[in-house]
């Protein structure tokens, strides 16, 4: 791999800059950018982005602390490093659906056609592997005029698929020179690949990175697209529940949200709701039986209000599922496989323990996870994946390469690969964010005083201006902003 | 008035720092804070904030650039100058309605409850005036438990209203010692002068501002809450506008959008929506008649694309409308008041325009302002609402007093009154965001050259780190976030 | 005008028969109806109707009562009378929009097409006046595959525009001979002498009216299509105007929605929310000043309750208002049209009271109209769009002219012109429903000794088994139903 | 039981009349109808049914047949059997929730306390098994002011517990003489049980049964209310499963919806939603393996279209899963509870089924059963459950009882119980309904020869005017109407 670029100031100043297509083609002639010429920009009084502007990664600040880590400004360059006619671009879409993916199909093709006058843009069909083993689909303004306004992608998507090789190949031979990744860790991993191998090649092509997590579990940048609507769209499943526990004796609406390995979902989307009465996430574990465990917590809710809901990220509780199934033997059955949806083992579960101790319950257990990723972006999403892929364009035009486009504090960025790969962004249950949740909903915080002490443990006090990051780092659902 | 309390430090470090109740009471005893005991609490590593923490006014900096201003960072403190059997505290709501108001009240009744065992509260009842004119509304967290969920504000709202000396007289005579005050420029410039006759008293009283405004008009903020929630909504209105247009032949959808001095929800609506042609607002002048102008623009629209979409903020063209009517004898008649609405008298003016040049042309005008303010507020703006609630009371219970709790970069902030109340945020027309509008709408500037001049001269080019501002001060649809 | 077709019964039965092609040219040939081969209807047992099968016009009926009127059922029938290929059909939308006209274009393309085999359909594009002005718009199942998903109409309309003799002359020049009109009961009068003219003419056209009215102002069938939708989305309208109202001292919501010569929209919108105070519609006079007038209710209401939100349809005090005008000079001015929407003078005659006797009041004025008629129909629309657009081709592939197809308790029917034009559906101010209405309101009926006994001798007591019709003839918002 | 009150009139006409409490209590006093002095029903002309009128069970009738099956006509009566002062009410809601069942309970405790003056009104807590076992609830129209914009039910619903002793001696000993019972097809023959019981203890007590079921299984009315609401809603979870079946590749949306025994939701939401390719109900037959077969249409649509949505009643299919399980050793498993969902089930064996012929395909599965159940009522279901609240209640109060309120036909009429509970309503697949909708999707019919002699031998071919019922019994939409 190739080494990380850092440039150090005064006053304890760092900058993580991301490479640029001269690092390795040091010869590369450059252009007037297009943009001065548009009229739209001719009031603009300094359009292009001083190359010398950043933005700190921590920006809880002491009087004499140390700067600490900055990230390179996104924004339109004065020189570009590909001609209009020169630009040959492919966009794919990996992973699952996300509220925003055809937004920012449509405003990366927007923006490379109407900002730079390129014509030549395609959509690689189905993921990854769409590179090698499918048909293109050529995209255009006219195509993409109203596809924002429908969920999914109009590209395809798919899992995995990923072979570098074949993709380089399959870029290599097609001729393509610009290359938008838009997906989640796993997906950026991929371009990262993708980068060091046209690097090797020494070809002029800019690889850039669309960071796509609907459960916001990407470090550094502020959310992720497509988060606030998942947020908003979970109500109704959340009100939904309430009804149906309010409704029936001793009533439990038990919502399964998404969520692998990061609860942010749940944890905001009961933060919004306040109708809800337990909220579990993969990064607070729990248990089942006994004093302090969630059966006694729902027994207790039940006697004082009559009816309780439930939230629960899908990565939650994932061991005792797996414990518990390791001990039965079911495993090779067909019916095996649903089990493993820990919703529905959990409220299994839930109902076998108020049948054991025989007290009336009635539990309905909600999904909408399909229902949530489906639909099209709210105001908020359209406004920032316009901002998002406009900046990933204006990067790709600049000659950088190997970098995501992602928000930090609300300032659009160019955020190195490794990065955004190195780390899952994930709910820090010592921190503010996850003790306001608990007050909320009055849950207990199912943990013992080991669990406490190893919580505490697990990051080191930071020793800078920014006290804390975890959840520091992710929310700004911004709408851009900039010059 | 009481002088800015500024602290400096190394590297340029500017710190504008609030008001505190030792000011100008010396001798205050202090007391733990309760949150220390809570259990939601016990996990978190230092729910303390710092009192050292402060956040940038600027975020995007040189690597030698000078540090700027910095304000206060918000949270819980360590030491509360107030014991919860002390506080009586009382709530205001001033000016129009705005998505979330409930839910600001909600959230203040149950921090001040839960958080610090507040048990004496009030609604001060329709605004300012209700302080000496109306009975106030004994709040708890029962009363407010579900009202977050209904638009408008459970306590009342008025116009103006505003007298010190009744209103401080008031609250000294009932005894109250946090007041909260949410409401928009005006209101908090009512805000400080109460704090101002307090601290003139030597009460101990803390008067803290929560900034309050659909139009997002209040700077240094990041945006106001139901801002989001505007813009979203403002999108069903801009989708009836579109399909009417496209249904008839030259059919205009026109709608007006609140914004009297600022066209940000105009802006952003039309940057989310993507069906606008045409948006004004008030910081860009625009004229009707001659070559350039908006009949102009309309007519060579009409015969490209058939149809089109107008977006008005309330305050654009203001000027014009006034000459207009000046040389206009309706003054003193009864229907003259009706005309002062600028979107009615902008669509009859482009209805005689067409009937003058014979021109088929079908305007359908849609005022969707109610419908917009009275919503609930969406999943974003609760969890904004949330957070901005318990700063502002960890502020007041922290001894902190005559501040404007408020969002900057995503962070939670303790913003002294006169940066809050000093001028308006506005769209900066010279700025990228609004370039972006018209490269998006593909509309005129409507400026001529001297406007371009005049505009660009507006603003001294900043020196500093951050180049600009305007816009970038605005938006951070955050989620809080901190530690 | 020729003849209507009456056929007589036993016991007092009616048969108000629709024209036939064969009435004019008795020589056609018939074919075998091609649906009999269609997999899809392999299963049904009887699908084709029975030419003996009708509907009663009055269904509330006594042991020996008369049978009274019926109208021929809707539905495919055995033979046809246009073979698949000769077909040439075209559709026509007129006057304002309506949720719902997108969904009976698809339908009718999708049932000549897939049902009938029918491949040459053109859109008039723009309402009548298309047949002689304007290019058509070729319409296959693949351009209207999602169009119901949209509002407005694809193929445009306009209000007027209807020359008889150049429109059967576009008919018989383009050699269409299915002519599907939909509209009001303008529209629908058009539609009359378009096929008075084609029988004059002699040609093999069938002419069939499928009635469109927001306002639900057509008489006979149970309720037009939209209306559903329509009544469903001024919730919204009137959910804010009830915020608004509870948010301000003397708050009043004034909704104002459609309605010109019938306030069903007003009556059932306010029937289903339950949040309105005081409800005006054309059929039911009121005046302002005095005793029993509006002010007083006005003021009395405010002084119970503190607000109330008022719902005007837009054809109500329109004489009040014209009276208002004519004492007024501003007839000329250019802001005089203006005034001419009833809710903008009545809410400024409101106001102006408010002042003139000194007593706080805010009113807050929406005007929704364009929103509701703009969305897309709702579900049950659609299925009733769907069964609607299925019926009237059924009905031109028989035969059949001259006939309008409209839902009648429910069933599909044929319906002739002169039904449906002779007079409009109205709100029958002495019958249950509005009664019910003012129960709900606790409005007064703002009626004088002299108007209730004028209302109550407006119509004459039915003597058949029916009662009493009105409101009754409007409402089954039904998803059909037939064999 | 006894015996049906059947009256007979000329030309074959039949009045199945509902009892009445003379039936049994023949010297009751009649009162005055308290409605008669209701200033809001002064202007109404003849505002009392008369008590001869009545409604046709079947509509399509022929010039010569018989008239056939009549129902009493609902609305309030010139002489009531209650005093005032006498009524004490009691409302209880049984089985799963409802769209619209706080708008009944609203409307009776409305119709009561106002049109009748009746003061003690109780809800009983937690369906019929409240009655005995709990406390109830005091009832009045301020407690139910807002209810009708909540889902859910208020006074708590249950399934079972029927007691016809315990409820009849609990009714007794608290002295209650109206019981109004909201429920399905089992909880109105448990009214009627507790009407007989009633009768043989000779008390003057009338029971009202309200048919509530979202499936619109109830016999003889033209829809249940919620259906309408709750076909809307499954539109939502249609859509997301058509995005995400588009943009994944052989993507399949799964929904299932409800339906036990009628797959009516399914049915009207398919036909609603044209975005459909497979609906699958518990009235048609269908096999997954071999030619004709589930599996080979899925097949054959997936490499056509490259994705499909199907649509499920949760009763389709189920004998197919019974077999299925049968020969599985999964039984007593605990995870054995979960396979009995035959959505989880049959999109398992989809599953299984491409794995075994190795075709790649996504699969998403969704159930929005319990949000659909939990939302408020719309607008049109709102009009309908007032209209069927008052009916219920004009007919006690006019003495009548063991009768259900019911929509025939657009028109408010009482149905004696053995109507609604003699059998269900089901989608007649025999019918041109049905044909629709195989028309609509493509589907094939699934049936075999044998399948499709039996189903067309099922049902007699009806030998009077109307000539199938089926489908035909279901929809009216309908918003009253009546005089």
């Amino acid at each position: 791999m190739s080494s990380p670029k850092i440039v150090n100031g005064s006053g304890g100043y760092i900058l993580q800059d991301v490479p640029h297509l001269i690092d390795y083609l040091p010869d590369l002639p450059t252009y007037q950018n297009p943009l001065k010429d548009n009229p739209a920009y001719s009031v603009v009084k300094q359009y292009f982005v001083d190359t010398e502007d950043t933005v700190p990664e921590k920006i809880i600040v002491h009087k004499d602390g140390p700067r600490g880590i900055h990230f390179r400004r996104a924004g339109p360059r004065q020189k570009v490093y590909f001609e209009s006619d020169e630009v040959h671009a492919c966009i794919v879409t990996c992973g699952g659906l996300c509220p925003g993916l055809n937004t920012v199909i449509r405003e990366l093709v927007s923006s490379l056609s109407y900002m730079y006058g390129v014509k030549r843009i395609l959509g690689i069909d189905g993921g990854y592997k769409g590179f090698y083993a499918k048909n293109t689909i050529p995209l255009n303004s006219k195509v993409v005029n109203d596809i924002h306004k429908r969920g999914g992608t109009i590209i395809g998507t798919s899992r995995g698929g990923h072979d570098t090789t074949k993709i380089v190949d399959s870029i290599q031979d097609r001729g393509i020179n610009q290359v938008y990744i838009i997906g989640g860790d796993g997906t950026q991993r991929g371009a990262s690949k993708i980068y060091e191998e046209i690097r090797r090649r020494g070809l002029k092509v800019a690889v850039v990175g669309i960071p796509k997590t609907i459960d916001n579990d990407i470090p550094v940048i502020d959310r992720s697209f497509g988060f606030d609507t998942a947020v908003e769209e979970a109500q109704r499943a959340i009100n939904a529940a309430h009804v149906e526990a309010e409704s029936n004796e001793n009533g439990i609406g038990f919502v399964k949200l998404m969520g692998r390995h990061s609860g942010f979902i749940a944890m905001y989307a009961t933060l919004a709701s306040r109708d809800v009465d337990c909220c579990l996430i993969p990064e607070s574990p729990f248990y089942l039986e006994g004093e302090g465990g969630l059966f006694e917590y729902i027994e207790k809710r039940l006697k004082e209000h009559g009816h309780m809901v439930i939230v629960l990220a899908e990565g939650a509780g994932q061991e005792m599922m797996s414990k518990s199934m390791e001990s039965n033997t079911l495993e090779d059955a067909s019916g095996n496989k649903l089990l493993k949806d820990v919703g529905l083992w959990l409220s299994q579960s839930i109902k076998d323990h108020f049948k054991k101790i025989k007290m009336v319950m009635n539990l309905k257990y909600i999904d909408p996870t399909y229902m949530i990723r489906a639909i099209p972006s709210n105001a908020a999403d359209n406004v920032y994946c316009t901002l998002l892929a406009q900046s990933a364009v204006h990067g790709a035009m600049a000659g950088y390469t190997g970098y995501t486009s992602g928000l930090v504090h609300g300032r659009q960025t160019y955020i190195p690969f490794y990065r955004i790969t190195e780390k899952q962004n994930k709910v820090v249950i010592t921190d503010r964010m996850w003790a306001r949740l608990l007050s909320s909903t009055n849950q207990p915080s199912f943990l013992g005083p080991k669990d406490i002490s190893e919580a505490k443990k697990e990051k080191a006090p930071p020793t800078d201006g920014e006290i804390c990051n975890g959840v520091v780092d992710i929310p700004p659902v911004t709408k851009e902003i900039t010059k």
